[in-house]
């Protein structure tokens, strides 16, 4: 009895994962407007009322998307801190990197919500919210970086920016270019780091 | 009498042009499937018959605007090729392409153009075509560049993909970080070129 409550929201939380991926999927592709309770619905195996419970409207679906995405973020941004090296642990997870953001569903999903983020104040303001956290700690980590790599204590900030840049650019790329050569550009993103960090 | 084939022709790309600038606009702010040709109508001060004559849907009026934003990058193509110094016109352009990357109004008609190209075919097939031209011609001119530095004569296709991958990245980039400081990114944008032609 006492393992209920816990019981519940692990089966809570997991339904929660399930519609989440499910909608990943659909905003992916049929896209965010293209995507209806009802679809979302089929697709999760889950009924309009069930889905409700967990999200009041699809605005919260892509909240809680970002959110999600955000972790992944600092899982990643976390594992360099853990590091002896961050620098050298920046260098050896370019080809991870690279493989997310050349995969069809991750690229059409980033594109989707900044679509609507570009359009939709409340999208917006999640985006950005995630953005600058991601940002922070990601510069953080390029300053501890550059330390260690015997650099100037400077900010970092502009770095930050230009490596953000250029490894999220790289889901616009795939879709403009699927077959690019990931393992030409590998050595070249490696390269930006030596530059850059 | 002579006069009035041309005159009607001109006409006929005004009204087309016109067409296009209102469909940017209505895409950008409301997204491709969010425009429905009434919207459009109403935004270009045109009948939807008027409309159907120059386009025979939405997709082609996309198609469009992928033809005219490539026209735009050949343009700027062509200033590079022109310069006596290609390298030097890159650099020189810089502040002008960062400003054009972070414009509202055009990073979400990129985002948009891009998302649907992620899911829909036909929009992917247009995109990936104007891409190609577009790599080609700059791969070229990388090349070049590299060349009348000294450099060594590689074939500079990843140099190529990785710059895109930063420039055109900006869009997004300025979607998340709108307060982004413009100022302290030009000089790095410049030093990824000195890094990478």
């Amino acid at each position: 009895m006492t393992d209920q409550p816990t019981c519940e929201s692990t089966r809570g939380q997991a339904r929660r994962g399930q519609i989440l991926e499910a909608a990943a999927s659909c905003f992916a592709q049929h896209g965010f407007h293209g995507t209806s309770i009802a679809k979302l619905s089929q697709a999760c195996g889950m009924s309009p009322g069930h889905i409700y419970h967990f999200f009041p409207n699809k605005e919260a679906i892509i909240t809680a998307l970002i959110e999600h995405k955000l972790e992944q973020s600092l899982d990643m941004v976390r594992q360099f801190e853990d590091a002896e090296d961050a620098f050298q642990a920046m260098l050896d997870r370019v080809d991870i990197g690279l493989q997310e953001r050349t995969d069809l569903e991750n690229a059409a999903l980033e594109l989707e919500i900044l679509a609507e983020a570009a359009r939709n104040p409340r999208v917006a303001a999640s985006v950005r919210a995630a953005d600058k956290v991601k940002r922070e700690r990601l510069g953080e980590l390029m300053r501890r970086a550059s330390r260690e790599r015997g650099g100037e204590p400077t900010e970092k900030a502009a770095e930050t920016e230009i490596m953000i840049t250029l490894f999220d650019g790289l889901y616009a790329r795939f879709v403009n270019h699927p077959e690019l050569d990931r393992d030409a550009l590998a050595p070249l993103l490696r390269k930006a780091l030596q530059t850059f960090v």
